[in-house]
């Protein structure tokens, strides 16, 4: 059975929940014990605690690589047992669930929002719904009778949009040139960018800084020079991204999320 | 194939190996190589090394989410090549792989054991059998064996009981207080404690002790009041669990598992 | 289905990209695009930042526990993005995807590689194929049409032979004794050394130095031996491990990988 002959079946979980605890294990536990058929894959679980943006940056450079009819679910949530909602979205190609909290806002940029709907029918919830794990007690059994085709209006009402969350973009300056900043660091050490590649000069010289460093020149890979070379080059998410040739940038350059990035096209 | 139509295919794995090493992987290959139709699912693999206690309190806050027929395989076993016995349990819902070492004492005080064997049939087993490495070995043959429909008494003898462990429970001082303690600190850095929602008070005002931090009523959520507050609340395993809003209560307080918490009802 | 019956669908994934980016997640979603009944399980994420060897001892222990059928992508690529080739090798039983840095040296040793090719067929590849993700933009999809049942000649031009590298192995001194080193150091800070088990002395007193430590007797089990004791004993990849009973011999001799370990028969 494909994805595409039946009722959509893989689901994948994007949570801040870590894998210390029973917590990720036990949401498998009640997707399965809903749809035994389900194929769980994990995106990350290891999002920093309540750290909204880090998993909006993560989801929208991830989710177009899954076969259509995939389900995400993603929950960073510090609104849990708060009035928040909980969201179920339908595109063309896919289906997410998320608190209302912005995490699902690249996908207003992106074409194709279908329906939102806010999760509200408690016959799919799991009883008692606690206050402190809805991961559990809402997201998974949604999910899992989500993945048995349930239509999407079942779930609760329909709602014209949802919340967003003010993803910091690059600006160009008086001068003409490019700041963006880094938006996470990968586990190697490499700093991602928000600047885009289409942003950046076609031609001519160039110069990167970021904290105390300057680079000149984009380099075709992460390997080229030699070791321990400060390298800018096109990341695999289409942006900027600083790298160190066989070591770590965030080590050599102590930078942080958040820190400036800035491209001068045609520098002096 | 649900669960229920055909023999047992969902094996849960809960371990001390940690995930860099190919320890898991392996037992993972080796239960596909008997089962090949086996859904694999990881509870945790990082229990603290050779925590039973720890492995205790996950699993038994955890198997009542998984559906009927699942197989939970359990290793947190310093007695690894020493004589201490395997054992394969069968309760009204489930089955249980485990050393004899108390990790799966709770079975024993809720309903529902039908069968307890001392694994001992060494023709399930990989040959040889190393005398560190019975994950691999023993636990994941046997259990890939079990969920193909093998019956528990092919396993070895029948035992009439297993070996349990004093897991902490809370007590009732003289002046009416109750006294339990922090038993796991998660991954957000709540404290969860061993005093189970049903013991609190159930109305008039109360006072919640651990370390030199006093709080002074239960909140409905993580969410609740200004960030870095403390907070008691029910947390998702029934008990009382200690919070921060948006923060981590583990640093707020420098608590440590086997803290005391205590509970004073009416306090002056 | 079983694995056998069809083609292979079991697809064991070895990398140096940790679990904390979408990396990981990424490359199951476009296998999942490929081959929506790939089968996807993790060897380990955690191999140290381009350390080639470290892959090749850990997968080198591991593979054989593995189905007949079993693709194995084993991605540790400091030369992502250069013109290194990427291989993908037949043995008797298996298939393996990596980079061509030694990392499948093993295999070389052991009896039965088939075929090598070099992946080229670029029909095969995300399109377009980015300069610093490999693994999701080549690895991946050659992986699903390989368990879709591709041919291997399909990807390429076959090669007659792959790099090695020196794994370090251990060597005899003129006074007859053994000296191997620290080749691995596992999740229970247990140090595995590259001494077979075959090259220990069958009988007599023996002596094993590691640091300033010595011993001198091989235990039968890490629980042999009261609390804290260091023990010397063969491992489950059929070596000689240094360990302590119920701790860490990491930490108690400070050794690191690559320290030497002797081995004397008979001391004085």
């Amino acid at each position: 059975m494909s994805g595409m002959a039946g009722p959509p079946r893989l689901i994948v979980l994007l949570t801040d929940f870590g894998l210390k605890d029973h917590y990720v294990g036990v949401m498998k536990g009640v997707i399965l014990s809903v749809n035994p058929e389900a194929h769980l894959i994990d995106l990350s679980h290891d999002i920093g605690s309540q750290d909204i943006l880090e998993a909006y940056f993560l989801l929208s450079n991830s989710y177009r690589y899954f076969p259509p009819g995939t389900i995400f679910v993603a929950i960073v949530d510090p609104g849990v047992g708060t009035d928040r909602a909980i969201l179920a979205v339908e595109t063309n190609r896919y289906f997410f669930l998320a608190p209302n909290n912005g995490l699902l806002g690249f996908l207003e940029k992106e074409a194709g929002v279908r329906r939102i709907v806010h999760v509200q029918e408690t016959r799919f919830f799991l009883s008692p719904v606690s206050n402190t794990f809805h991961g559990r007690d809402i997201f998974a059994p949604v999910a899992g009778h989500l993945s048995l085709g349930v239509d999407l209006g079942e779930f609760g009402p329909a709602l014209k949009r949802m919340d967003t969350l003010e993803a910091p973009s690059p600006r160009v300056t008086r001068e003409g040139s490019l700041v963006g900043e880094i938006v996470s660091i990968d586990h190697f050490g490499n700093l991602v960018t928000n600047i885009p590649a289409v942003q950046l000069p076609a031609a001519g010289p160039l110069e990167i800084r970021v904290g105390k460093s300057s680079i000149r020149e984009l380099s075709p890979s992460y390997g080229s020079g030699p070791k321990g070379k400060l390298l800018a080059l096109l990341g695999s998410s289409g942006t900027l991204e600083i790298s160190v040739s066989q070591g770590s940038a965030a080590r050599k350059t102590a930078a942080q999320v958040g820190d400036k990035v800035r491209v001068i096209h045609r520098p002096k």
